[in-house]
C-alpha cells in the first residue's frame, strides 16, 4: 500500500488556505490526516472539506509534530516565525510567502520550470509569487526554444491577490456605487496604507509596499523570482503591476525579445505543447483568455499572441492564471506531488 | 468685437458630443450659435448647456450650411457620410472618428504635440484616437529630450471608450453579479460582435476589429497615428489593448528605450514643464494617477516614472487622462482653438 501523509495548511482560512484544501482533496494527495491551522482567532472554526468537517486548531510550533507536509500560507510573519520549527519538527515546509523566496538555500520551485530544483530542499521549499509562476512558464518555453533577450511585462492583477477582504471591499465599493452611498477604501494598496484608493471602477497601480528605484515590491518580485527560477541571474526583465478590479485571475502584456527567431505560429505551437500552458487564441473567433475563463482552472493561458515589429525577434503574448490556483494553491501542491513522484 | 463662429456638434447625444457642448461652454469657445445635430431617433431630444435648452435637429447635408467649425463625434460611417459635404458647405470638420486620420491630406493633430500640422488642413482636420492622444503628449517630450529608440505600450481603457450603453451595461452586468442574477453581454469588445464577453470583474485584451497579424485596430491605430503625429514614420512601437472594468480614463504601462540617457528624475522634471501633463509621482506617499483621479481633468497624468534597468536608457512611466475630455472632447476643441489662435 502507497505510504500516506500527514498533512498541515497553515493559514486554512484565508482564501488561499481553503482553495489548498480543495485541491488535495481533488487531486487526492494521498495524506491520511488533515490539520487545519489559523491564528487564535479562527481557531475552532469548522471548515467542511472532503465529506468531513474539520476543526481549524489554533497555531503552535507543536502542531508540527508529526506532519509530513506543512503549506503555509498566512503571511511573511507567519512564515518567519513557524517555518524553521515545523522543519524541526519534521515536516517539509511548502512556503506560499515571500518570507525564504529569496533564500540562498531554498528552492524556489514551479514543477513546469525547475522540477529538480526541489530536491536541494533543506526543509524549506518556496512557491513563487502569484504573478512570476504564470510568467516563468510561459518564459521557460520561450528560453528554451529561443533564448530570451529581453522582457517586459505589464500585469492586471486581481484583488484576491490582496485577500478575501479585498474582495468584499471591490464588492461593497460597487454596490455602494451603485446606490449611491459613499465609498469606503482601505484595503488597496493594503491595509494601514498610509493611502487608501477605491478600487471598484479603477486601477492601482502599485502591488505591496513600494521598495527602492520606484519599483514596488511586486515589481521586484517578478524579476528576482523570475531570475532564480529560470537561473538566469542576469535575465533583463522590467515589470508594471496594477491592481484591477477583477475578483480572481491575474493577467500580464507580455513583451518578450528573442535572440533567435520564432514566428507567432511557431510560438502558438510550442506552448500548445507546453506542460500547464493551455493556449486560446484565434482572433477570427475572437477568441483570447480572459480572467473569468480561468478562474477555477489551473492552467496558464496564452493568447494575442503576434509578432513585436518594432525590434528582432520581438513577441506580444497575453498571459492569464487563476491567481489562487496555479499562482499558490495549486502550485505549492505540485510541489509536494514533486517530491514524492522520486 | 472678436469674430464668434457658427459651431455644429455632430454626435450631439453621444457621451463625448455631450462632453463637447460642456467644454465649449467651460472654454468659452467663441460661438454665436450651436447647432446640435444627430441622427432622426435623437431629433428633437432636449439638451440643457450653459443656462439654454437645446433642440437636437437630424443631421442632413444642409444642417452644414453657414456653419464654421463642425466636430463630429459620431462615427466612422457618419463621418464618411457627412464630412466632406461640411467641408463643401464652408465647414472646417474637426473629425473625431477613425475616418480620416490616416488619409494623406489630413492633418492629425494634438496641440501639445504637432500644433503646426493643424494649419496644412484642407477642410478636414482629425482628431486622434483617444489612447494614442494621451500617449504622444508625453512621448513627443521624451523625443525632444533623448530621442526614442522603441516603445512597448500596454494599455487599460475605460469602457466609456465603446460609448454610453457599454457604460451602462457595466453597471447592470455590476448589479446582476450582486444579486446573483444571469449577466448579460453584448457590448464588448463590441456590439454585433460574434462572440461577446462580460467586462464587470473582467478583463478582455481586444479594442476595436482584429484587422492584421493579430493586432486589433486600437493597437494598429496607436502605433500608426502615434507616427504620423510625431513625424517619426518608422519609430519602433508595439502595443496591447485591454478594455478594463472603469467608468472613464485610460490608463497605459509605458515602457521607452532611449537613445540618450534622461534619469527618471530627469523625466520627472520634464513633463512637470511639458504643457498639458500633471506629474503625480511620490512613492513615499503613496501618490500616483488613477483613472478615478484623472476623470473630469483635462491633464495628462504621468506616474510611477522609474528607469528600466533591463535596458541601456530605459524608462517605465503610467500614463493616465480621462478619454472622453483630452482623449477626445477637449483635444477637438484645443484644436479648433489652435486655428482660432492664428
Amino acid at each position: 500500500m502507497a505510504k500516506k501523509y500527514n498533512v498541515a495548511v497553515v493559514g486554512a482560512t484565508g482564501m488561499v488556505g481553503q482553495k489548498m484544501i480543495d485541491i488535495l482533496l481533488e487531486r487526492k494527495f494521498p495524506f491520511v490526516k488533515l490539520k487545519l491551522l489559523a491564528s487564535a482567532r479562527s481557531a475552532e472554526m469548522k471548515i467542511k472539506a472532503g465529506g468531513f468537517v474539520h476543526t481549524v486548531e489554533e497555531l503552535t510550533v507543536q502542531s508540527f509534530d508529526g506532519i509530513d507536509f506543512a503549506f503555509f500560507s498566512a503571511g511573511e510573519m507567519v512564515s518567519q516565525e513557524f517555518g524553521l520549527e515545523a522543519v524541526k519538527r519534521g515536516a517539509i515546509v511548502i512556503d506560499n510567502s515571500n518570507a525564504f523566496r529569496m533564500a540562498d538555500h531554498v528552492p524556489l520551485v514551479v514543477p513546469e520550470v525547475n522540477p529538480d530544483a526541489v530536491y536541494s530542499h533543506k526543509g524549506i521549499i518556496a512557491n513563487p509569487n502569484c504573478s512570476t509562476i504564470q510568467m516563468v512558464v510561459v518564459l521557460q518555453a520561450l528560453q528554451k526554444a529561443a533564448d530570451i533577450k529581453r522582457v517586459v511585462a505589464a500585469t492586471y492583477q486581481a484583488v484576491s491577490g490582496a485577500g478575501r477582504e479585498a474582495v468584499e471591499e471591490l464588492k461593497d465599493q460597487c454596490r455602494a456605487y451603485l446606490d449611491g452611498e459613499p465609498i469606503l477604501a482601505e484595503r488597496t494598496p493594503y491595509k494601514g496604507a498610509l493611502r487608501n484608493y477605491q478600487i471598484a471602477f479603477n486601477l492601482v497601480p502599485q502591488i505591496d509596499l513600494f521598495v527602492e528605484d520606484g519599483y514596488c515590491n511586486e515589481e521586484i518580485k517578478m524579476i528576482r523570482e523570475t531570475r532564480k527560477i529560470m537561473s538566469l541571474p542576469g535575465l533583463p526583465i522590467t515589470t508594471t503591476t496594477v491592481r484591477v478590479p477583477v475578483m480572481i485571475g491575474h493577467s500580464i502584456a507580455l513583451n518578450v525579445e528573442l535572440n533567435n527567431p520564432l514566428t507567432a505560429a511557431e510560438t502558438r505551437e510550442l506552448l500548445k505543447k507546453t506542460p500547464g500552458v493551455i493556449v486560446v487564441d484565434d482572433p477570427r473567433q475572437l477568441e483570447y483568455p480572459t480572467p473569468l475563463d480561468a478562474e477555477g482552472n489551473d492552467a496558464v493561458y496564452v493568447g494575442r499572441i503576434r509578432p513585436d515589429h518594432s525590434v528582432r525577434n520581438g513577441l506580444n503574448l497575453w498571459v492569464v492564471s487563476d491567481n489562487i490556483r496555479k499562482g499558490a494553491a495549486t502550485n505549492s501542491i505540485q510541489i509536494a506531488e514533486l517530491l514524492l513522484s522520486r
